[in-house]
């Protein structure tokens, strides 16, 4: 151990950034559980890795299951609220799925950890989230409406409403093969989604719509 | 313990069908590393699975790696076949893209057990599993070929050629989330592809192709 001065020695010598304690769990347990696996992390691990003692994690998450729905609910909250303020605004529905798309890709991309790669462990099946699932359900139903208008509005079978939302998330696989995804995918993927719906005219036209809805709405 | 009637008594009481004990090994494998998970699956449960001792289990795979290896291989090793047939054919690349997609969301849907759903294991980014990394980087650019070609020949950028891939493998996340991917899935899926490639004549023509060269190719 290293020669921590005089006076009482620090029991806890905390190894993360962050701007509380619960941040810093949040952030060591993303790293780990992204890049060790969720079963192959221990609470243990994530106090070691945070510099705190396993009995202090405890204070902020009572298991190792508390911590992984809090991240996961970390990874919809933003899409869905926006989802939320875009059902009172006046645009078309195929402009409010591209700025959902937009706005989704990037965070999904942005993110530090890449952490829907746990929604398909699993664990998630149980119980425990049915919740976190039921979030994210809405999440998907909100992208399927918008998807569905598009489509009656372009004229064409509503089919392919599934699709924008599964488009979106596999910003996650991107990442997890190449390490990152690029930034052609804020354009490419949210472009796809509104030709799939059916929409033939000026793409430009959508995205500067999009933008200029996402921009009003992040005042 | 059941009563084994006379005579020396079964050591080995195996418990599932399949027409090798290695066939056995991999379908119990496949199952729990689906259900219960890569990390919380010991090669005692697989053995115990199939109603075998763990030697005999050893007989067949030194390592628990060894028969994820073998489990994911099957996933990429039907498309990347049909890929390298489909290079030799005289159809044009959408009809080729088509066909390719049709066939893997065929076996992503009807697949026993939703191996897939393993690709995002942090396991699979060691050298271990390198070998399968590669297969299926094949795969995926035997997917931005034919997508890049069909760009062209529609005369847009080729900036979406990464999508087709993806979106086939929106099978998994589907899987995962409802238990069953639809019948339309084979569809949608491949329809949705050849619009993101900027086909833009009749969707039916394409899908009649597409089925004659998987018929002409499957004989």
């Amino acid at each position: 151990m290293a020669n921590l001065g005089p006076g009482r020695p620090r029991l806890e010598q905390r190894r993360r950034r962050g701007t509380t304690p619960r941040a810093e769990i949040l952030d060591a347990a993303a790293e780990l559980f992204t890049t060790k696996g969720y079963a192959n992390t221990s609470t243990r691990a994530v106090a070691d890795a945070v510099g705190i003692r396993q009995a202090s994690l405890y204070h902020h998450f009572a298991a190792k299951d508390d911590i992984l729905d809090a991240l996961l609910a970390e990874t919809v909250a933003g899409p869905v609220e926006l989802a939320h303020k875009l059902h009172a605004e006046p645009e078309d529905a195929t402009t409010k799925l591209y700025a959902l798309a937009l706005f989704d890709v990037r965070q999904l991309r942005g993110a530090r950890w890449n952490l829907g790669a746990l929604y398909l462990l699993p664990e998630l099946r149980t119980e425990r989230f049915v919740a976190f699932r039921r979030r994210r359900d809405e999440l998907r139903e909100h992208y399927e409406r918008l998807a569905a208008e598009s489509c009656t509005a372009a004229g064409q079978s509503d089919d392919a409403r599934i699709l924008p939302f599964r488009l979106v998330e596999t910003v996650i696989a991107i990442r997890s093969d190449e390490g990152s995804a690029g930034e052609e995918a804020e354009r490419v993927i949210p472009d796809a989604i509104v030709r799939i719906v059916g929409h033939h005219g000026a793409m430009d036209t959508v995205r500067a719509a999009a933008d200029a809805v996402l921009d009003r709405l992040s005042d």
